[in-house]
């Protein structure tokens, strides 16, 4: 077992914990607004371009409750990643759209995305 | 309240439901290898280079627990992300080190570090 201790940085250690804590800073950031599970998730399917209506893009997510997709919704609605209109009409249409700050996201998803198909691809030679 | 309602895609909507699902998979792949909230935080800190003890790791990561950080340090190792080596000496010492594979994430981190820099300026901004 570790034990648990405290112990102040050396002055060689300083300026890398320094850029570390930087770092760990804007990855906790990034995570917060956009991790768990769902978020990035939500935000591809809706980038799809043809999908906006809650039904729709909750059969495009597999797995993914209402009670889920409605919560996810809210938090990237009120994050700015997200506009929700509702048309005037009988019955009621809402939609869901990607603004465009949401576009700044983009090469965060392709790279995981990338690394996600590599490292598939890595699973199946091994298993092979 | 929306309705849960099971449709068949149309032919028009086919070919996006099989690249937006394609891209989910691969999405879904990398955040379970990389997702929660402190993987990426400890491949940081050990990227930092001059950090391989577990009570410097945990110094590193604010806000980590013994427990956490170790299941952590655990799953890096079985996702082949994190290597770990007994040294033979009293007391034993016990080092964790990033494997060459853990390199292909260099990009995914690189993109959310930068987007989590540029996000933190821009709520500056909306605040001042």
């Amino acid at each position: 077992m570790e034990k648990k201790t405290k112990k102040t940085p050396t002055l060689a250690e300083a300026p890398y914990a320094a850029e570390c804590s930087s770092r760990l800073g804007a990855l906790e950031d990034a995570l917060y607004v956009i991790g768990g599970k769902w978020k990035l998730k939500v935000i591809i399917a809706l980038r799809e371009g043809d999908v906006k209506r809650f039904n729709e893009l909750q059969r495009r997510i597999p797995g993914i409750s209402a009670k889920m997709l409605s919560s996810e919704l809210r938090d990237l609605e009120l994050n700015g990643f997200v506009s929700r209109t509702v048309h005037d009409q009988v019955p009621v249409v809402v939609e869901y759209e990607l603004t465009e700050y949401s576009a700044s996201l983009s090469l965060v998803l392709h790279e995981l995305v990338e690394w996600g198909k590599m490292h598939r691809e890595k699973i199946r030679e091994m298993r092979s």
